[in-house]
């Protein structure tokens, strides 16, 4: 079984690549589906879910909370978001059980799911591009302007580099942390994926 | 005309990824022979023309240095050594006019062919891989340890990284200074080498 796991800046194509790499390679992809499988498990709204996931309570977590989650230190965490956590982790578990090829986007997968060594690729592009993609993709009616989709994206990552803190005790975005980073800058992704299906397929074809 | 620029963490096995690449891919290949023919050029020991761009002289150059190559602050950079940095640009101007498909390993080569948009990689593997590669490769006679053998490893990282800030401004090994970076950890470069090919192909071919 061969697991892919995708974490990316924001704008940088990172979700789209996963997409098209799933259709090239004929992987079983994963993103929101993580997010609706835990919210129906648990009866929520999805979009709670995701907020809970990446915006919620980390203030109050102390950076030891990884070395306890099912200890006893666990007071100063919102009962919700540990239930979602573990819930979470649960849910890339029976995804990797399931056997199949598969690529996911996201949910710090390359970190929970280390034991079943994926292949981990980071994406990103330099802020500019950044900019131009999410300007792109937004609906007219946002309205949304250059400096408030820079702001968007800073306050994004901040919150995926802290999760992946709390969670991993390992850097974000750290080329130690993966195999692959891959920059998009000047790119549609369209043209880029196949050179990194290319990639995989020789990673794969060569892993012992 | 194709060219692509290795950087590279000391021990990462990056020399050995550029030469499997122009093997497989039939570029050509540059390393050494570019500190070979600056020191013909200037009838200096090529050892020491090494010594020189790599580990010397950065304590008394401020670090606007960049900003006034061709200005009047020279006078904290020894003679030999703008020279010497001048000659390289040279010679790397010169393998790019060529018009060859080549792989240059080292050099800051990705920021001084910068107007020619290389396809810039960077190699990377976690210390206790570096370590054990450099062990390997090592004589027999040497008689290297892994301490003394980490500590080299640290002070060429730390030569290479303070060369890179003073010709280029920009940070040595980040990822925004680059189009991938390969993590070579756990592998032997034989056997990651066709993966790299295989994405650079697909880059290639899908290059305006």
């Amino acid at each position: 079984m061969k697991i892919i796991t995708i974490s990316r800046e924001f704008g940088s194509g990172g979700r789209e690549l996963g997409k098209r790499l799933a259709d090239i390679l004929g992987f079983d992809y994963y993103d929101r589906e993580i997010i609706t499988a835990i919210a129906d498990k648990k009866g929520l709204n999805p979009d709670y879910v995701e907020r809970m996931l990446e915006n919620h309570a980390w203030q109050t977590v102390p950076l030891t909370y990884r070395h306890s989650f099912t200890g006893t230190a666990m007071i100063h965490v919102p009962h919700h978001h540990t239930e979602l956590l573990s819930e979470q982790t649960q849910v890339l578990e029976s995804i990797a059980k399931n056997g199949k090829d598969c690529i996911i986007v996201g949910r710090n997968a390359d970190f929970i799911l280390k034991n079943y060594a994926p292949l981990n690729l980071f994406v990103c592009a330099d802020i500019d591009s950044r900019i131009n993609r999410c300007l792109e993709r937004a609906e007219q009616s946002e309205q949304l302007t250059p400096k408030r989709v820079k702001q968007k994206i800073r306050t994004i990552d901040k919150n995926r580099a802290r999760t992946r803190e709390i969670i991993s005790g390992s850097k974000w975005g750290d080329r130690s942390n993966y195999n692959l980073i891959v920059n998009t800058t000047g790119w549609e992704i369209k043209n880029l994926a196949p050179a990194v299906a290319g990639f995989i397929t020789g990673w794969f074809e060569n892993t012992k």
